[in-house]
């Protein structure tokens, strides 16, 4: 266990818990980084050591399995409290909405300090899981055609692992029609507003615009409504829907099960884009100072 | 179109129609096959110039797509009539009840006469779906651990395929105990009687036998509730279940939306085992001839 101190003045945090910090003090142990270290704090657990984390195929940690916590993962406590000295929970295990946390070293990526810090800290949630969910998980193949529900951080992180994967159609769907000049930025190449169109859903105006459905849909905003939509315009034969939104727990998904079977389509859950923290964020982060992203 | 003439006395119809015939008579711009060859009848049509049948990816003709209709696929007519002068249906196209049908050539696969027309025949429907689900599907990993949810035909041959990939371990779930020592000729190595496993489900038993689930699971029968089975014990991670079977028109699937993300778990529809009927039977035809199989 250790401290982090957050960096002043560069830490957007889009989602809620991006940041960046600096190591102020090393808990016993720990011989991955020491004070003075840039670290990026990472909802997900990867421990480096367990079956999964020892895996090309998970991202999630079977040594400290991602939850939904109030607490620290290791210690099962919290090293916060209230004025009155009440306990406060640890949120995603980082805190990153503290000026001081304290963060399991298996939450932790050290980062290059040359690294400007206000591109980094994007790595450690909304960016990394939507280019994992394109590069990791999907793995799009050059040429494919990608729809994206929901154009927030998630959604044209996609849009950019979509484009450096070879996807030639990148088509997104929002409610806010100002997100396709954003989004073009991204690899964007249509855009549906979903709220115009008329008598029809966006997914039937996909599967018209690609002749029979994308090759890749990914939910990027976490309703199952969405799910529903994305799967029905993936493309019948090989068509995959790539789940990254995080729902309400208790939203079900309905599907027809003869309709799964008979349009031989494949739905995925990617938490995370798929990305493993420690090896796969110092990947992205390397392009990114490579001008390769 | 054309005429095929049943093979007599070798077409075990497994499933209700596994067939295999000689053509009688071809129709007009038939090349493909000519009076006197053998041939499979297969539901699942291969036109051999669509897009999907040009493709790897896809088994599912774009040309002709398949429906459970009652009609043939090119000519929307039927050939058959009882004796009050009432149509009869085609079923799934083929209609190898008969003795002699009229079968569209895209649903014809021309076979070797060599290979025992008592074996062949089974690969016009359930060995190829069960031995594709694994081979062709899931391409399931040497080292992997299999759970099969029916140890029917297809679930049998999902076993066998399964065993040519070099999965090492392979899980049978079945109402019937008998099943396992025949499944064991297929490469079974543990059974789970579903109705004797008292207050626990199977998922719960395979998941405490393999330490968090198999990496592939296959549902063989056709019940969503099976689905939800198999979906329930493949591993966290990276584990995949495969739908080969055939369920009713309005059977749903429910699947709690956060778990489905946060398992990183994969869902795949698999028609006919992800076989495509005119390159892969033969495929499989040889190797039973040269003994791989």
């Amino acid at each position: 266990m250790w401290k982090m101190k957050d960096f002043p003045g560069v830490f957007p945090r889009i989602l809620g818990h991006e940041a960046i910090g600096m190591v102020e003090s090393v808990g016993e142990g720990v011989n991955e980084v020491a004070e003075g270290d840039i670290v990026i704090p990472c909802f997900m657990p990867d421990c480096r050591e367990c079956v999964d984390c020892g895996s090309k195929k998970s991202n999630l940690c079977s040594s400290f399995p991602f939850k939904i916590s109030p607490w620290m993962l290791r210690s099962e406590t919290s090293r916060f409290k209230d004025l009155n000295g009440e306990t406060i929970y640890h949120f995603v295990f980082v805190s990153s909405f503290s000026e001081y946390t304290v963060v399991d070293i298996v939450n932790l990526v050290k980062v290059d300090p040359e690294i400007p810090p206000n591109r980094a800290c994007l790595l450690s949630c909304g960016v990394s899981t939507g280019i994992g969910g394109a590069w990791r998980t999907a793995n799009v193949e050059a040429g494919s055609t990608v729809a994206i529900f929901g154009l927030g951080t998630i959604g044209l992180a996609v849009a950019e692992g979509a484009r450096l994967c070879g996807a030639t159609r990148i088509i997104g769907v929002d409610v806010i029609p100002e997100k396709f000049e954003i989004g073009k930025k991204f690899g964007v190449t249509d855009f549906i507003n979903s709220k115009s169109c008329g008598d029809k859903s966006a997914s039937q105006i996909i599967n018209e615009m690609t002749d029979g459905g994308a090759d890749y849909c990914f939910e990027c905003v976490g309703f199952a409504s969405l799910v529903h939509e994305a799967f029905a315009c993936c493309r019948k034969g090989w068509g995959k829907t790539i789940v990254l939104g995080f729902d309400k727990p208790d939203a079900q998904l309905g599907l027809n099960s003869l309709d799964l079977l008979l349009s031989a389509k494949t739905l995925i859950g990617s938490p995370f884009g798929g990305v493993k923290p420690k090896s796969d964020i110092p990947i992205l982060l390397k392009r990114y100072m490579d001008k390769v992203i």
